[in-house]
């Protein structure tokens, strides 16, 4: 008889916004699928970070307090028996762009070490990695409407550049059997908690975010401009899905472009004023903002999700109803 | 008014198949177009490699010999004045695959330690690098019969991988604008001289070469499996005309599909019997070997190439021509 599989997991970026969801998720849940499909239980999660870990403390929680591109702080997170990997660290695309190497050694060496770590230990684990809609831009001149797998990449960034990179690396260390890769083109996320950041897409989160609040925002861009957009809870359902999914559904090909919702601001705020009354999407006004507007307009506005939906992974209903999970599930704590 | 420029040049690979030529025809031709779009004299050309070099002494020729990672050399190489860069150094597909390291080293390492050598000098020069039909593959399991500008990588090899994340660094520095790159997708090389090799595209030249050296010649595909060949002779055309051309006519887009001719094995054949004579052709015998099939199958047979001809790439116009300028050009000393 086989010894039972228990589940190790470690999450880079562990005190990211998705990082912490997806810690506090998992230790909720207690288990995931092993290779051979079944439920086990996760008997240990060690989270890496720079910053001091936050959540409360748990027998199976460990942390790792560090630089990433440390190749010994890699090898100490990651040993024979890991089983999985969140690989969610990176620097943000604003600060990509202005701090080019920071960008580099976080988000390229430090991928590229975390694989190398997995390598050298043999552990052989479900690597999760996160990428993005940034690295479509125009490229040919010919982004289409709807992004499809087959689309071309041409990040018009050095973030989506090196989230571009870090997907060939993993998809070349997954067919070399040195890993078990998984990349998750996220869309936009909204609505992200918390205040506005410098991002071009801060405004996606914060003409929702901020109104119900009681406070005014701005939208920087054409109302009528067409958005990707993945809500929080959804993102952190494929995260796990994405873990749980047995290899031989994917095949050779590592990437998928997760399931979106195509909106526009205008249909955002609509849905806000459905949701919360018409006097709180009122706080938004309308002033374009032309270095915003160039940024957005080279992501793409849709992509086809024909795989993801084969593939299993979940997306959002409606507007509607991720204004209504925000409410739910970030204001609820303050309101009680 | 402004001093005359002087083109000073950098080939890496220089001891390769086409950095010999490229050399030869540049000391040849003594003159590139610099960026205001006049020809000016090539006052220098720095090679360098790992062997030592071969070509004939010639005052503007400077041979650095030694490991092209090394961040010393590079910056030996690479200075102020340095006006172009032709990249060729590269580790091959069938050893970048059993020695993967090596293949990561100076396939990727090297590349990305050049762009940083020209940052750090702040030379900012034309930087021309030679990309492969290896970066493609089935992918989402829809490669189209004939590749677009848009079709997206997805390589099924280290090699292949390799080179599509160069592609991207060197996009992205040339859009910081710390280089000005060109990257320049080659078909496979055919007529090769030389010996036969380890690569499975060795076929693609060695059915040519052999019998016209008056060997047999083994096709290990289906003989009317479709290729993408590009003369030598061309392909030095395509790399000096990739320099030549202004920055604006490439625009954002830094990745070019360079022209081949789409062919098969029993054209090939036929080509070579119509130019040598059937006694030549009857020494190509057809024996399928399904482990080159296998990878040949992933490549594509053919791609668009509207880009390349409205930027002025020279092509192929048959395979008769390439036969002939293979025999005037390679085996006319000997025959002399």
């Amino acid at each position: 008889m086989e010894r039972p599989e228990h589940m190790r997991v470690v999450i880079t970026g562990g005190e990211g916004f998705l990082g912490r969801r997806l810690t506090a998720s998992l230790l909720r849940q207690g288990t995931l699928r092993a290779a051979d499909g079944q439920s086990q239980s996760i008997d240990r999660i060690t989270t890496v970070d720079v910053v001091p870990p936050s959540l409360q403390k748990d027998p199976r929680l460990v942390a790792i307090v560090g630089d990433i591109t440390d190749p010994a702080l890699l090898l100490r997170a990651i040993d024979p028996d890991t089983t999985a990997i969140f690989h969610l660290a990176a620097v943000v695309s604003g600060l990509a762009e202005t701090a080019f190497d920071l960008g580099m050694r976080i988000n390229l060496d430090a991928t590229r070490g975390l694989l190398d770590a997995c390598r050298t230990s043999g552990a052989r684990p479900r690597l999760v990695f996160t990428s993005s809609v940034a690295v479509y831009g125009p490229g040919a001149g010919l982004l289409p409407d709807t992004v499809l797998d087959t689309t071309a990449v041409a990040p018009m960034s050095s973030y989506g550049t090196q989230k571009a990179i870090a997907e060939l690396l993993i998809s070349d260390y997954t067919r070399k059997g040195f890993v078990d890769g998984r990349v998750l083109r996220l869309p936009t996320i909204s609505v992200r908690p918390g205040k506005p950041n410098a991002a071009a897409s801060s405004f996606a989160s914060g003409i929702v975010r901020e109104p119900l609040n009681g406070e005014p925002a701005i939208c920087p861009v054409d109302p009528d401009t067409r958005l990707w957009l993945l809500s929080p809870a959804t993102a952190i359902e494929c995260l796990i899905a994405g873990h749980d999914m047995p290899a031989a559904a994917l095949g050779s090909n590592r990437v998928v472009n997760l399931p979106g919702l195509s909106t526009t601001p205008r249909e955002m705020v609509a849905a806000l004023g459905r949701v919360a009354g018409p006097e709180v999407s009122r706080r938004v006004s309308w002033e374009r903002d032309p270095r915003i507007e160039r940024i957005v307009a080279t992501w793409p506005g849709a992509w086809d999700t024909t795989r993801a939906r084969a593939l299993g992974f979940p997306g959002d209903d409606s507007f509607d109803t991720i204004v209504r999970r925000y409410i739910d599930e970030e204001m609820g704590a303050e309101q009680t």
